[in-house]
């Protein structure tokens, strides 16, 4: 399919008639990561990791995949292709193929983006904002305290995202990257959306992580499911979707707000999560 | 074209059986540009306006491009702003739709990577290291000096690479970045390639930025036009191109090395373009 890879002008590749899909994230230094602590090769695998985990929440197959570096200058060369390793390991995981590469040096810390084009896999790309009310919602596995080390070694949920693509239940879907209460808003649509959702907080499935957070900052674990960013796991609207790696949450509902039920008492659940400040 | 743009996982595009061209380029702050002189929109448009220069290089035309930016915190949400409009503006400009991005805070300066996603415009992308013992070799405009103002406001030359993709005479094609000492052995082929090429010094199109600079720290213009980066011209191998736009400065040979024809001196021309320094 790859046709020329790097080296040329652009690569160039055979691609199919029909959709193409393509996304680009980026892995900054003291922000998501720290190269004072993660090594080249555990960065390059999670700057592309991150941006797999996109096609996963589409419901498609990374195809190709693009990285740019702004390197630290004086890092050296082995520096510089530990990154690609990195980046080369977490694509070829998922039959994705590095075609395309920018490296340029500079007196400031590592800045790595990915662009990843993607194929989809079944009926069509699962987007967001296409949930429907009574649809229930779950997500592909337990939540919080990613910091701890899971943010740098997740595996994308490719193949899971492509089986629900699959599945006509799913209306929306997407990746859990800026934690729960900041996603599931988005999952639900463009701000003035006219769907909310109930969530179910013993239902949350709470990662072992935000206990271990929970022990250390005093903060609930529930807290830290809920908001706790860099996740990715799959965020899913549906009907009848009982399948194996997914958990039930709660469900849509036709009035705007995320209402977090806990013991029968209904609250507001704000956004917490992650957000860049400009 | 564009099914979903900016907003979800990934966007989605219908994309027509065939080739599809892609790659990616960086902007840095203080490397290719400076933020306490050029405007967010002059710097927008120069990080797309480079990614789609490469779509030139090859022959091809942009269709979309996605652009990932590491913003200063504290910028501002109109800094951000501006920066996509200038890219909104260069792309805009050859029909190319911005499809997709990502937006980051950090502690640094500016650092913006632009991917280009071409399609193939005549017989094929034209690539590097396919030229022919006795092609003649073109470049697109007169070289040098870019660094007084030019290396910003560039017109990636997309339809006379177009054009000369659908001319059977063209052999290889590249666009001159770094330089065109430093370019023209890539486009001769990877290190240990068997051609040359002889260049004919009194055919190279010197810019009058060149002889200005070259009147404001004494080295002859005809090195500026040699070595400077970020011309941003089509560097053309081929036969029978008397084509309007297109200026002849010398030949490949079978014989490796580039040699520089001063007043029937030969020389070799070293590359001492711009190289980044890991």
């Amino acid at each position: 399919m790859v046709r020329v890879g790097i080296g040329d002008d652009l690569a160039v590749l055979d691609w199919p008639s029909g959709l193409l899909l393509a996304g680009v994230d980026q892995c900054l230094d003291g922000v998501h990561v720290d190269s004072k602590v993660h090594s080249p090769r555990a960065i390059g695998k999670k700057a592309t990791n991150r941006s797999l985990s996109d096609c996963a929440g589409m419901g498609s197959r990374p195809v190709a995949a693009l990285i740019a570096a702004a390197l630290p200058s004086g890092c050296g060369l082995d520096y510089a292709k530990e990154i690609y390793f990195g980046a080369q390991e977490a694509a070829a995981a998922q039959r994705c193929a590095i075609i395309g590469g920018d490296t340029a040096s500079w007196g400031y810390p590592l800045a790595v983006s990915v662009t990843v084009l993607g194929q989809s896999a079944g009926a069509g790309p699962i987007l967001r904002g296409t949930a429907r009310p009574g649809d229930r919602l779950y997500v592909s596995g337990s939540l919080g305290g990613s910091v701890l080390g899971r943010h740098m070694t997740f595996a994308p949920r490719i193949e899971l995202g492509v089986r629900l693509a699959e599945n006509g239940g799913v209306h929306a879907m997407m990746d859990i990257s800026d934690g729960l209460s900041r996603d599931l808003p988005r999952l639900l649509g463009p701000e003035g959306s006219a769907l909310g959702a109930v969530i179910d907080a013993r239902a949350v499935p709470i990662h072992s992580d935000a206990e271990e957070l929970s022990r250390r900052d005093g903060r609930p674990a529930l807290e830290h499911a809920l908001h706790d960013g860099e996740d990715y796991e799959l965020l899913v609207a549906g009907t009848e979707l009982p399948m194996p790696g997914l958990i039930e949450i709660g469900a849509v509902t036709a009035t705007p707000g995320i209402i977090l039920e806990v013991d029968g008492k209904r609250t507001i659940l704000q956004p917490l999560g992650w957000q860049h400040r400009l």
